[in-house]
């Protein structure tokens, strides 16, 4: 198990270090091994495969989350990671603005809420 | 008008020109005008912004598109539309893959079967 | 319970008899309460409220499941309910199309393959 | 484009006043083209539309937003959107109540939350 | 009706008295009728059924609204619940995780910061 | 690897052999790597986990895809499940007919249909 879960919290921290922090903390009196299988599959196992660059994957992760519009929280973990791992703010919002296309405006505009907030938290906007 | 129809209808046509004729044939006998909203806003207006690549915006459309899971027929075209902007069949496999961690292992299964009727179909599997 | 049944027996063939038909035959072996509060809540306790008129209940109807997306044989029904009771094949048309605003295009042009496919079976397109 | 615009902002103020002025506000350090779009697509190309009337493509809207449960802001707009182009208090609860049959209890109750919460804001409850 | 009514009042209080009342409370200037059916369909009908165990039911419950993601006052009202009907801490925690591989762990995440509030407003946590 | 995948395949093994072969044979020309993931984590992770028995996870699996709506193929796999770890076709029913309350008729509806064909193919109804 070792090696999913240090490849796993190598990559979380890569992506974004105080979210990983969060997390553990957040889980640890709850339930400790969801915050294990989040370190093992989504960062050990999926987010470290090779074969699509890391910003494609946080592309496809804000779009995912912006369309589905139920998981605010994590949302804004991963603007942060998209711009941790190159996006540019412009990039960002042009995927959020797509979103109105597949999801609809409401999705649009509710993802664009949280890269604001995101925005606002970095001082770069 | 012409202008944004002629625009989107030339980026419908890059991405994927038997599509559009496909849909502009489905809804001239009951929606002739949700045809050419297609092609005017998502076409015309939001995937020929410039500001990201239009590749970035295919992985986009189907990481949404998995994670939502009610549109195999859209996913289709834009698995579709991915090769023709210059995704490999590797990438598209990742992002399916990735989508797993956000939307369940359920639409990142049905997400697959749609790329494999796609691949089958393009001879590339 | 017997007015519930009878109340939503009579709005049921009101709206679409056979529909009401077939729904009783397919669970009668596997699950016949599902029919029976099927006739009791939906059409007996709700759709047979007065305050607002029945056209417009099959409007909102038509609008919740196409934008859901994830319910297709009863959006085919209420389509069909919605012209028995007064809505034009233009207003239904209208409706599915303002839900590319609300849940996306791909749910609107989803929405627009279903109703093709009534009015066809209809013999109004 | 000057015309959607315009066409789209004065059915936006015709709708809601403010609600426009606030989307315009909050988007405009942060993606001003999708201010500009939301006015120009709903509100310009898909409310304006003749064909069904503006208190029907309200009702529409409420129930696909309490149907989807994913979009408690827009949902708050268009309730007051439906007071403000004929709909009675009465009738925006009746559509909400329906919803339970199509999305679930859950959905209904939230929907009535954020109706509670408007009528509050106009003293109507 | 009353006893449709009486039955589902009895099962409510079984299962969570305070969240009865507060239905009845809340609904009650702006729509009773949705309080007198939450009690009658959802308690009085269903959750009142045999064939299955309460504890059962409450497990498909919180199945069903981690995975939606969309209902969190109601995920938490059978958190609840199902601790009242024989669930343990433990039990809750093993299908909210569950739900990370059918709805994805944003999801499963969401539903355990609504499994903590509760237990700590419990002081089981 | 090992352990994780010999845990899961017997896990899957347990609650469905047939299911567990398409599963390898269908992904391992497109992507064998979701094959394994699906055997490493849900069913080697996750369902092997104690703390809960699986009859009880079984049930939330049918709740969850009945209430999502978007992956019947996985809900069969699951119905057949169920009855292979000991639910009883009743029980499926029940907690089906449940879904009507926390995601709406059409769910429960579109669950019921997919239970008929399964409990058809294993010739008990």
């Amino acid at each position: 198990m070792k090696d999913r879960y240090s490849a796993g919290w190598e990559k979380l921290k890569e992506i974004d270090g105080k979210a990983g922090e969060n997390l553990i903390e957040n889980l640890k009196d709850i339930a400790p091994d969801l915050a294990r299988y989040t370190i093992e599959f989504p960062f050990g196992d999926i987010l470290s495969r090779p074969g699509i660059d890391l910003k494609s994957r946080e592309i496809a992760t804000i779009a995912a989350l912006t369309a589905l519009g139920n998981a605010a929280p994590q949302l804004k973990v991963h603007i942060n990671a998209a711009l941790n791992v190159g996006c540019t703010k412009e990039e960002i919002v042009e995927i959020i603005i797509q979103m109105a296309v597949y999801a609809g405006f409401p999705a649009a505009l509710n993802g664009m809420s949280a890269a604001k907030e995101v925005f606002k938290n970095r001082n770069i906007i």
